[in-house]
């Protein structure tokens, strides 16, 4: 073996005897910081909800709601394991709250998302009123407001959970509180806010109860398919998308949260889309109907056939194509405000 | 007589030499251009609808709603004779369409707002889609978009226009032009605009159609009426205003046009307000109920009952107080964020 | 003669019957209403300074600073004599303060700018801080500051001043309070606020203590003169404006005041403008060189011929073209900003 | 030794169980994930450059500045060794350029901003114009700009390079491309961007060339050292910050860069602050004097004391408190503007 060429060796030795100062040469990781484009280390993954609903009932065996806080089970991205992250930004878990349970009251930082996947009758309770839940409502817990959640009904509810755990923490801004008292008080009548917010129009004198988060913190899943239904009956379709909405902040028109957009989509029954990709992974929940999906990048595709109360991601810059024989609703979240905010977002739709 | 006072007559023969090269002594007018509060020549006024609405009819008689283009009484206000303004800012007549009727269709920079007042089946089509009119219904045509109107039912429909024409009059700013066809081609199926963003949600691709103006051009009272029940019945009532909505531009949350702010409020049975001003003179509308509004300035009060489809017009800064014994809806508009982007709207509530 | 046709005759009748409930109306007027392009009642008009200065040194000698609070001959656009207007919307005069006068301290809702036209060393002082006067200084006055004015210098100071009085009048809003003193304290030394904003920094914990008008209150003509030159030696000149660039408010990018827009423009020597039209009219002070401008609508021109110290306004969609053959130096105003806010600014560049 | 709890084996038979399909119970991990404040892995760090540049100049010996690309030492957080990270979000290095060198043409989605360190006279070129650097001078290279450097004086140019790297590298957003020649095309004066936007002015019609990210992309020392001066003679001082301004893009109010703020405060000589934290992890890089800081974290503090061009680290949510016998002047950057965008930005001032 020859030895190497004698500036390699006076280069390592600088980099040996910089090193201790916490000195590093950025040539020789120059490329893989700035890369040609982005090179994600998260991969495509999907949960079959007949594959992890035995895990959350027994989970409901093993430990309950009030001892675990919340009782959720993460979806970890098979390449970021032991990081509780779905992709590198976003946080999912399937959370299980059984008849006559409580999760007790908190607030921190993190802003999370709930969208009910099976069960009706639970409730999450936000800053003093309640929010029933049935399956596809779509419910926000703005970042430091208390909350709690309980099922008053007689059937396990099970919810996603969304949130921007891996934002803060890579941020290192992260403050958290416990509430004195396991469930909160109850200040205002159920559907308060809804009439306040939720019909085009606003108090007054109320505005931004809960800073830049919108101010309806239910959006329940009966008028979100009202307006797709009619959309695909009287509307074009997009060939990449289906019909899309964004579920927005009517105080602002911008993103429910100021770190997740939310949306829901309608697959029309034999929509085969064309692909498209977008710096923002997101996270989908399956509402109703089934389908596929061809997750591309680099030459290897993953296709996922889905149906409902599967959840998949596709991470950043992955190609994603959407078929579906029989139509079908998905629900999904993803980081893209804080990519708009720091005016990184990209996306392209091919051809 | 005496002669005046040496200086007078100097500075009168200033004025007289000065004013061939239009020029003119500031401090002869300081006082009333800069005065120590508002002192618009508006005054309070009310339409009885019983009083007015023969008049309407009769002009339904004299004059066809095409030969008109559009057949409108306006409300002039008192001191304002012969200038089109119900306050020196805004506009406001009742308009009216009878069955088979046509408005032919054009589109000028002026916004405009209509709600509807008596009768139901005319429609409004704006950019493509029909609104069909009931009562209680808020209608929005934005700037430049093309419009029409019809009625296609076996009813007089007759509503409130406001608009902003004396602001663009104002502002020397005033495009329009008339349509090469009487109506417009229908291009979308109505409830269209409201299926895409009148849910809480927006089309991921379709932001704005209409710049600052909110993209839902039609407001059911349905709706609104909803809301404010809802809220009378479970949130807090605000001691001068009842139970008080403004509607608003979902993709920006602010008001529904950039020059007109429309409110819609509950007084509750038995309600007894307390008195408050602001700059912004407002146009009202009576929708169901009775009560009566005092409105006061410089010590001269005027007492207003007012009953449905009655309007009245509270002018800037004077003081108005609101009661009603069997509860009544009204709707509103004011020019109030035109204050609020000049940074000069200022309001007062008294005890 | 013969009788009007009957049905004419029947729709006055109607017209008279219904006048006392403050009915009119609206066909007989819409067509005036909504113009088919703006058609400000306002015309060209030139001060030209040699005609206007002996009438402000007459008004000098004929009442003092003081008793005239403001001692300001208006120039008022020959169209809208009495109104006190140079357009619709803004108010120009010129002011004179003589060596050892002050103008005492008030404030008010409008929002003025100072535009400094001869003489150098009077001060205006803003909410405790003064600004030394040079000829081309830009000075504001924020809407409801405690301002007042004095010459400590030995020769007579003039100024323009601009201001939305006819807006703030238009929309009923305006306030105003005198001073209990003369002349405020000063509690900042001189070119604090230029410190503090000026250098495209801001102070981490002191932000916009004028609100939505600019913290800078003196913007010296030495340093837009300066980027004025140079721009017009490296950078291309446009075909309308010359080097035309607008003062900001650093703290947003946008106008100094809500309701007017401020511009220094140079025409190079030899400068012969292409034609254009806004629907903002502008007032004109000619700093210096000489040019002239051609304002023309409808086929008829007028021609202006400039010189330093001269003001002249340009209406609401009026063509302009200017031209310079030794080069010159334009300062002007408009109330862009509020056209712009309502979502009516309209502009056209002809070729 | 004994067995575990029965149920703790059953929750670990669950774990093993579920984790093939990528799932992992949010209990075990709940606390550390949403912590009661923040906990940052970072760790206080300081650079003297006395022992750094030695480093600098061997690097200089061992790589081309065209061989390396951007010859660059980075400083790592002693606690994230191998991240290329300062901070868990952000990026520093200190670039050194040789007389007649050339750093290659190239573009990123990464903002990057430039704090000239040691010597002048040579040049950073971005998107057509050159900046020539002076210590003390702030430069930045907005998003997906053409960027190279050149020294052409005769001394070794050192500049403290500060990135948004980790950040663009979390969100998977970044994307690069190499310019097909060494050194762009030069279309514009020196001086022509800060001509256009550094005057409190702007162009009529060139608004944001960079997007989001300032006009201006260099900000001379010699001006912002001449507004903290003033100001530290003229206006109170701040006891926690001296007199601290924060570098502002003209067209928006606010940071230059989407990502990262800059900031250069002056404490007078004997200044002894109080102590603060905040969220936001900051660089400093000393430009004159020397002082000292003190940075604790749970009853661990540090001391540094500091000289002209050294750099030191202030992690988030540890407490710092600045004194200086003799006064000094210190720049710095961090991620607010991120934090202020996503609502998560705390500060605490304590006493």
């Amino acid at each position: 073996m020859n030895a190497p060429h004698p500036h390699l060796a006076a280069r390592q030795r600088l980099y040996d005897e910089m090193s201790p100062l916490n000195l590093t040469p950025l040539w020789e990781v120059l490329h893989s910081l700035v890369p040609p484009q982005p090179a994600t280390p998260c991969v495509p993954a999907l949960w079959k909800y007949d594959e992890v609903r035995p895990f959350l009932m027994r989970a409901g065996e093993a430990i309950t709601a009030e001892e675990a806080v919340r009782r959720v089970l993460i979806l970890e991205n098979p390449a970021l394991r032991g990081q509780s992250a779905v992709t590198q930004s976003l946080y999912a878990g399937l959370q299980l709250i059984l008849p006559g349970e409580v999760a007790p009251s908190h607030r921190h930082t993190q802003s999370a998302l709930r969208f009910i996947v099976e069960g009706s009758g639970a409730y999450t309770a936000v800053d003093g009123e309640r929010a029933t839940m049935h399956p596809g409502d779509f419910i926000i817990t703005p970042s430091w407001t208390w909350h709690d959640h309980g099922n008053d009904a007689d059937v396990p509810v099970v919810w996603l959970d969304g949130l921007d755990i891996p934002i803060i923490r890579f941020f290192d801004a992260g403050f958290a509180q416990n509430d004195v008292s396991k469930s909160q008080q109850v200040t205002r009548a159920e559907g308060t806010s809804m009439a306040r917010y939720g019909h085009n129009m606003a108090p007054v004198r109320h505005d931004a109860p809960f800073g830049a988060t919108s101010p309806i913190f239910s959006y329940p899943y009966e008028r979100s398919r009202e307006a797709l239904e009619r959309l695909e009956r009287d509307a074009p379709v997009d060939d990449w998308d289906g019909v899309k909405l964004r579920y927005l902040n009517p105080l602002t028109g911008g993103s429910p949260m100021p770190t997740m957009a939310t949306f829901m989509q309608r697959l029309p029954a034999g929509f085969s889309g064309k692909p498209w990709r977008q710096t923002d992974g997101a996270v989908y929940s399956v509402v109703e109907g089934e389908g596929e999906v061809v997750i591309e990048r680099q030459g290897v595709a993953t296709r996922f056939a889905f149906a409902p109360r599967d959840h998949f991601v596709v991470p950043s810059w992955h190609t994603a194509r959407f078929s579906s024989k029989q139509g079908c609703v998905l629900f999904s979240y993803s980081d893209r405000p804080v990519h708009q905010a720091l005016g990184i977002h990209q996306e392209e739709r091919l051809s």
